[in-house]
């Protein structure tokens, strides 16, 4: 997926029905949060092993729908700050293989 | 940002370090949540105006670092269900076309 | 509202359809998020002005039953781990007080 | 736990500081989910065992400090908006009791 066609197609969307008085940084952050929060919804009650078998139940199309809200609203909020996603990924990746090296966290899921 | 760029590099990342055993769908959808949480907390005080203006106080970095964290967990949440994510964007946006026509959610945010 | 009256209620109810099961810490953990989150929904476009008038609109009764379901969670993850609501409010409030002295955080937001 | 006790501590807390202003239900019902993601942060990658084992664990005191920051935020949350927690949890009480009855949801973790 190129990202950038659908942050154009999502500002478009927006711009169409003057959504972008409600589209503060503040309320995406909500927004996105209360998406991915509706992706846990799902799983909340299900064992790790039920967990790993959802896309072969009805709630799979729910689990797709889900992912594409948190990701629309994440490119959303991306685009009205204006950050450079593929920059972001390579300053996180970055810092997170120093903090986190194999050496130290090899089948470890510890915070360092 | 090609997404399947950065899909390869998180699985290799994470099998490096023998996570998959900590990857089920349930706790990447958790850790999904609390990143996306940690992005609302850098904004739950702020005015609109404030949140508007982030980018450029000492927060900006930090925004950058939770919309990664947000993304590299979105994305690998998607890898290990093998959701396709131009298909599930594809549907969604069909979807939000249908319930939020111009005609109806024009200036409005009512949910439909 | 004496918190231990609703807490054995809360037990009942669960016990009565064999729900032990099912609460495990972690989960309620993920429900008493989910239902924050259901909370955060309701204000997630709301302007300040209109996020303090809530409760003279039809969304009042929706905000009720939000406070309700996080406090049954939260009260139900603590009874499930047998932990003393009163001590850990006297902990964390005594903490609080020495981190957000007067003196430092009048009129300021900023986390210390 | 008398919950009117705190609440009059948590108001004065607030009072002293001025916090007021930042205290708006929209950015109270942030903060709330913002501290129930910290519980869940706790748990992200436990297993259910590990997770009913965390209080005899060196996070058990983050456990107690971060419910006692839910608690704090939702009795916040109530008293702004002038919410009788007694009057919200005996009306949901009741109305769960009708959508789950023993009957149809016991072993069952199904929504109704």
């Amino acid at each position: 997926m190129e990202t950038s066609d659908w942050t154009d197609r999502i500002r478009t969307f927006a711009e169409e029905r003057e959504w972008q008085q409600f589209h503060t940084p503040k309320n995406l952050a909500m927004a996105l949060s209360v998406e991915a929060s509706e992706l846990v919804e799902i799983f909340q009650w299900l064992t790790p092993e039920e967990s790993a078998a959802i896309m072969s139940t009805d709630r799979g199309q729910a689990v797709r729908d889900e992912v594409a809200d948190v990701m629309t609203y994440l490119l959303r909020f991306a685009d009205v700050l204006d950050i450079d996603l593929d920059a972001a990924m390579a300053a996180k990746t970055a810092s997170s293989a120093k903090r986190y090296t194999v050496e130290h966290s090899k089948g470890s899921a510890a915070k360092r």
